[in-house]
């Protein structure tokens, strides 16, 4: 595989990036949406152009060989990789920059970044793939610091012990998606935890978010899958037991997993993996209605089946990513096994589908192949556009466009009303802004007792404008989430943008005892200031 | 159904005890077994001849009238319902009264008994059903406190709201187990958490405590069934929203499910139902040696088939409880659904289990019935002697048997070490302390990273020194278990009892934030003092 080059300002590698034919398709296919945008084309500015200064940090002897004060390196760790990220950096918008990116390549470096930067009030910024969305790996900081260091665990990816009989491997933070799956394959092993950013985030930035994986249900958050963590604060060091399970006391790793690097860095973990799955059967089904199809879901959820693959998309999201023209929607069915073949699992779901008024188009396809060619399958194919999306947006975010995501979870009673309500929100706030353009929504993970639904909003921007339209659409739809029980984020965690809402909907004992921990665990307050907490 | 009275030394009923022919058989079969055994009954001592003295304590005038003094209410909510607690009763050494039995009504009651305790250096002691095996809700302190109190949920005990669409409801902590099932059967909910002490423990017992529900894969800890908690603790009230899943920072829920009533009081949850199961498969699978049959228990375990029950008992306890001969031991293996048939599931797990040598006596029954009589099927069979299990414990503690059980969990790779561990401690245990008798051992439940294996020790003991005894088998297994990988509990939990192997398993830094956060939520540390913390 040829080395390729990271975006600083956009998604994932530059010579990736949209381009020829399928940047003409793209730009072609908005136009026939939104004749009336103007997609003039943003330049990238050059780093010189962005005016980084000299970094305000001088390192310790030690530790200065794992220091950059590179310009480009500091200006790719300045933000995450949200739509207003990417908008910010082709604007030249770097108001916060890190002064060095750290890169320690053992525990005992970090032990000593900690020190350093506590004695010298320095913010420390965790720092795994840099694919945040919510403002998490940011240097925005309220608090007087003498400076900021990114802490790129990117040294520490090695998986170190693999455990054939419990299936569980022992692997550092800093390991990115593809390498910890090739790793694992030849031992016919996956952790099978296929976010969309997961070519371009660690299992560290996994766990620090509690990151919600590609399946729909079942153990599909990261959470589930860790049998120990090993976290280092600035007040010490600690490990988990390895344990399938324990009753002894509240779970030490829930407390870390989630904590966003505010309470310590996460540098290794005892992680569950699966056998990789054999036996695969998908199929599509179509909706007249969509209440009838979201009560089809539903019925799927509960019925203890557990699919793989079950993502509801409405209408708008059938059509304008699966090419589909269905007036209720397309529910997308999966069902994987390493151990089985999946037809009875299927049957039973498509049945309860057809209870409720869905139509095949196609029978369901199975397929039994241990190690599926890549592209092969239907579901290869989606995952591939699906790991193109963000590209897409990239290019539509440098022509004005407004393409961004937004996400929730809230219980079956409530889901009708928190729909209309953020369709609603988000169309008012399309207007009020000067946007025009459509909301999508699909379900990308289910549970018995709720969707969590995963929106789209692609609309027409004003060039210049559009960092502002997003925030007053984003503001918008959160209030209608949290007015209608959902909570501020299913899996894209709360960072620094987050937190208005979070603040709210975050209980007030829990906020205290929260607090308690940081005071406790980093009582100089440099772990990345301003996310979760005020401190 | 009549009322019955609870036993205020051993469990359940008085009316239930076992008494007559069942007696008379058990007492046969264990001399059968253990020929020297002097099995004279030790007499269950009357309220008066415990000594209890006045109480020490005098509320203040609004909450007089939730208060009891009376020795037989104070001396059932001394200990819990271990086999040292019946012991120690049965001997009445009750060394920890609590001076009064508080049973508030409503919330702002226990606000107001946690304001005076506060205030007045009062020990707070949660209760609900009192089954703690560890003493949990025993008022044994080693701090200064003007007096103890034990705070009986008990009469919150409502189901306050059912939503039927999302499948859950809004319940109060006081429940008791039937009463709650009774309360959702109408609506063809239920929880389907039937831990062994289902009877005499409360909804609010089981999420302090982390229970393990009767089910042996999947969602059946208590934890999992969780939407949102609502939790009283002296600096403020908490509710978490009701969701079906976040990401939102650290789950605040998973801070106080394992809490055992030290940072706080639980009064209501939103609990996640599940139909009431309509189609049901079981088989027993023999094996004629062990380390196969744990092999096939592991592939079902990673199959992703998810049985309801597969219990393997070893040879000891397939003879002892299940009266089966078979060298290797018995799989229990069982399928359920409200949605479907579970052939398919069956059928494949048989597959697994023959491909290890496993041989079924009979093929696999199933059953197809909404409501199953009491006591039809096989399942129903099991059940009640399992819930007639610690009737039986009492029974034979008043005969100067030793009788209890302890339980772990352990990834699949320890497990082979971690048993013979155990086997080699207990035994030497029971020698070096003159105990002769047998160790068991069954899976409770099972992970696809490792199984939960839970030991009996059943052994004749000197009369009078059953708990010296006892003490000496249960820290030698301890060890054992804490040197091979094992928690100290897979869901007794840890109350007092577990406490000296409990704090050399936690990691540091999650023993500082949890005393940070005691010390902010409790800051007279009035709750539960000497479970799960020293304070």
């Amino acid at each position: 595989m040829v080395d390729k080059t990271r975006s600083w300002w956009g998604w994932g590698n530059t010579e990736d990036a949209i381009s020829g034919t399928e940047l003409d398709e793209l730009i072609s296919r908005v136009r026939g949406m939104l004749p009336q945008a103007d997609l003039t084309p943003v330049p990238v500015p050059s780093i010189t152009e962005l005016g980084i200064g000299t970094s305000g940090l001088t390192a310790p002897t030690g530790l200065a060989s794992l220091c950059s004060d590179d310009p480009a390196d500091r200006a790719a760790h300045t933000h995450g990789k949200a739509f207003r990220d990417v908008v910010r950096n082709l604007a030249g918008d770097l108001d916060h920059v890190p002064d060095l990116v750290v890169r320690p390549t053992t525990e005992q470096e970090i032990i000593d970044v900690l020190d350093w930067c506590s004695r010298s009030n320095i913010a420390v910024i965790p720092y795994g793939g840099g694919s945040s969305v919510v403002g998490g790996i940011e240097p925005r900081l309220d608090g007087d610091y003498a400076g900021a260091v990114s802490l790129d665990l990117g040294e520490l990816d090695q998986v170190m012990e693999i455990d054939r009989t419990s299936r569980a491997a022992r692997i550092q933070a800093g390991v990115f998606g593809p390498a910890l799956e090739n790793r694992l394959r030849p031992h016919g092993l996956s952790l099978r935890h296929f976010p969309q950013s997961f070519e371009f985030s660690t299992l560290g930035g996994w766990l620090a978010t509690r990151a919600g994986g590609h399946y729909a249900t079942g153990y599909t958050r990261i959470d589930d899958m860790v049998e120990s963590l090993r976290v280092i604060t600035p007040s010490g060091t600690g490990q988990s037991r390895r344990l399938p399970s324990s009753g002894a006391g509240p779970s030490p790793d829930r407390l870390f997993l989630g904590s966003e690097g505010t309470l310590g860095i996460i540098t290794e973990a005892w992680m569950r993996l699966q056998d990789r799955p054999r036996w695969r059967g998908s199929t599509s089904v179509h909706f007249t209605d969509y209440d009838t199809a979201v009560a089809a879901t539903r019925a799927i959820a509960q019925s203890g089946l557990s699919p793989t693959n079950c993502r509801l998309l409405d209408a708008a999201e059938a059509f304008l990513n699966a090419g589909t023209a269905v007036s209720g929607g397309v529910l997308v069915l999966g069902f994987e096994s390493a151990d089985h073949p999946v037809q009875a699992w299927m049957e039973r779901a498509v049945e309860l589908c057809r209870d409720h008024g869905g139509e095949l188009p196609a029978p369901p396809r199975y397929t039994d192949a241990p190690t599926p060619r890549e592209g092969r399958t239907t579901a290869d194919n989606w995952r591939s556009a699906f790991l193109r999306m963000p590209y897409q947006r990239d290019a539509l975010a440098a022509r004005s466009m407004i393409v961004e995501t937004f996400e929730t979870a809230c219980t079956w009673d409530r889901f009708p009303a928190l729909h209309a309500a953020v369709v609603e929100a988000a169309n008012a706030a399309l207007a009020s802004t000067g946007a025009s353009g459509v909301l999508t929504c699909r379900f990308t993970h289910l549970y018995p007792d709720g969707p969590a639904p995963y929106f789209g909003v692609y609309a027409a921007g004003r060039p210049g404008a559009t960092l502002q339209q997003w925030d007053e659409i984003k503001a918008a739809v959160s209030e209608a989430l949290h007015a209608h029980g959902g909570t501020i984020t299913h899996h894209h965690a709360v960072g620094r943008d987050h937190r208005p809402w979070y603040d709210r909907q975050r209980p007030d004992p829990f906020a205290a005892a929260l607090l308690a921990t940081k005071t406790t665990l980093d009582p100089n307050g440099i772990l990345n200031p301003g996310v979760l907490l005020p401190v």
